[in-house]
């Protein structure tokens, strides 16, 4: 167990990890060539626009925690992030987004269709570079994540604007939606290094905790962290209508006016002083704390399941990663 | 070689494969089942509506053609659908239709949300299916054919409303975005039934050939076929504003004045009574013949791929499959 998280957890994993962060870098933008120019350059306004890798990082960390590298891994992180960008690309087609990563989002440049085409190919060059590798079995891994996660995308627009979304049912999309990613892209390192048994169960476990925990803390960054305040990257779960744990949290804990309140801008209209309403109801419920409190038991518990493995540089990482996820919201 | 292909063929190649084909439709409902009740609503509307199941019943011919039978070309077969599915899903977003197999189209019931992500849990199902198999080349037959096709979809939605779009170039998005699935389906089937060599060649030919023929008797159909006349069924194409090889013909043998109206209704605006002179243009120049005849040729190599393979009713059935895929314009 480490302490002393910081706040450049995912730099000091992408430093340990150059050279195989730059061939994974190198197999992306090969496998999303395309004669066809729409395809690679959707496909690069997205990747190339900063992402922090952090999926492939751990698909990486976790091959070279048991002593794996080489080709496999590293086809393997190259295609976790391509799940992860089509991904993107069709959940900005479904909740009409306009920005993505700080620019404009590729369905209000190129249209909805050509970001639905580019996602499906995206997708199937995944699995392309999973065949690459020959391993049956992480494409095993990785193909039930991507039936779990549309199932996610499928859950959650069923719960879309339904003020009465519990707090096990909103968990249970974002198992699906999130932390299943992440569960396979550790345990796909760990089975692409030859470590398919506990050792890959602890690496999923690790990576199931820290995806919940990374979406809990994004919860609570779309109310503008502990302070609860407006700022431009604040509101978009609001304004779409979604019930995210801090108003789960505030609306179990509110008298029946405030009840009324969330039933209304959940499944009806919101304006902007609807928005300072609900930041200052977070505020009074405690909602924003409460969701880091969950965010972090997640991060315990994936620190926790680092430490039936071999103590080494990577485990250091990944430990100080789901730190990290935490921290960020403070 | 057979003649008399009678309009029966696929009727008679379901009747031949019918224990395969029953065993392949609870695959595939087993496989489009969810707790998430939209999954399994919104894939049943589009599966169970009569669709002819050609294409796994391309896999499960060429199986049984070369001796291969059993649990893996039928997972391999509902896989075949399940790609196709996916892909009409998300056709259907992006040509905005309202109708798909005689009845309303999913994403006017659902919404294009649900039809963008339920296509993705289909395609994911479908890799499920092929990991189950356990056979790696079949997926990497597969996953090529589906970043194949995506690609021709990026290319026809590149190439929508660009009136001068070329019989080349054409062809170029029938091969990619129709006869891919047609070819890795046969292929498929062959290396599934353990013959991955030059009989899987030979069926991916028909499978290629097949395909093209496909798609060009159903851009005759959408012109309303020889008649060349509006009927219920005809007039998407034209609608879209896309250049099909009908098209093509009239468009290439016409005069300045008809070159001008021809890029007036694919590029800008165009009504019923643009639909009627189109239907004219088509016959003065006899352009649907022409595209039946190109059509007929394809049908034909189709055909003449299976003379290599063993004789026997597999090869029969297949081969006036080719047949019927043309004649169901006459």
């Amino acid at each position: 167990m480490t302490n002393a998280p910081g706040p450049n957890a995912v730099d000091r994993l992408a430093t340990l990890l150059a050279e195989d962060l730059a061939a994974v870098d190198a197999l992306i933008h090969r496998h999303m060539s395309s004669p066809v120019g729409v395809i690679p350059n959707l496909a690069a306004h997205l990747i190339d626009a900063g992402g922090k890798r952090i999926r492939p990082l751990i698909t990486l960390a976790a091959a070279r925690l048991l002593g794996g590298g080489g080709d496999g891994p590293r086809k393997l992180a190259a295609a976790v992030e391509f799940i992860h960008s089509a991904t993107l690309l069709h959940d900005d087609v479904v909740d009409i987004s306009a920005m993505r990563r700080g620019k404009r989002s590729a369905n209000l440049i190129w249209g909805n269709s050509a970001s639905v085409l580019v996602g499906d190919f995206l997708f199937a060059r995944s699995f392309n570079l999973m065949v690459e590798t020959g391993d049956i079995m992480v494409l095993d891994i990785l193909a039930r994540a991507a039936s779990v996660i549309a199932e996610g995308e499928v859950m959650q627009l069923a719960a879309a604007n339904d003020a009465d979304t519990s707090r096990a049912r909103y968990m249970e999309i974002v198992a699906a939606k999130t932390a299943a990613l992440f569960a396979a892209a550790a345990r796909a390192g760990a089975v692409a290094a030859g470590r398919p048994g506990q050792e890959a169960i602890a690496l999923e476990t690790f990576g199931r905790e820290l995806g919940l925990a990374f979406q809990l803390v994004d919860d609570a960054l779309d109310y503008g962290g502990l302070a609860a305040t407006m700022g431009k990257n604040t509101g978009d779960d609001f304004k779409e209508g979604k019930v995210t744990l801090p108003v789960v949290f505030a609306r179990d804990a509110g008298d029946e006016a405030e009840r009324a309140f969330w039933r209304r801008v959940v499944s009806g209209e919101r304006g902007e002083e609807d928005f300072v309403r609900a930041l200052a109801l977070l505020r009074r419920h405690n909602a924003i704390a409460l969701t880091l409190d969950a965010a972090r038991a997640h991060a315990n518990a994936a620190r926790q399941a680092l430490s039936q493995l071999p103590a080494n540089a990577y485990r250091e990482a990944l430990s100080d990663l789901a730190d990290f996820v935490v921290e960020r919201a403070h």
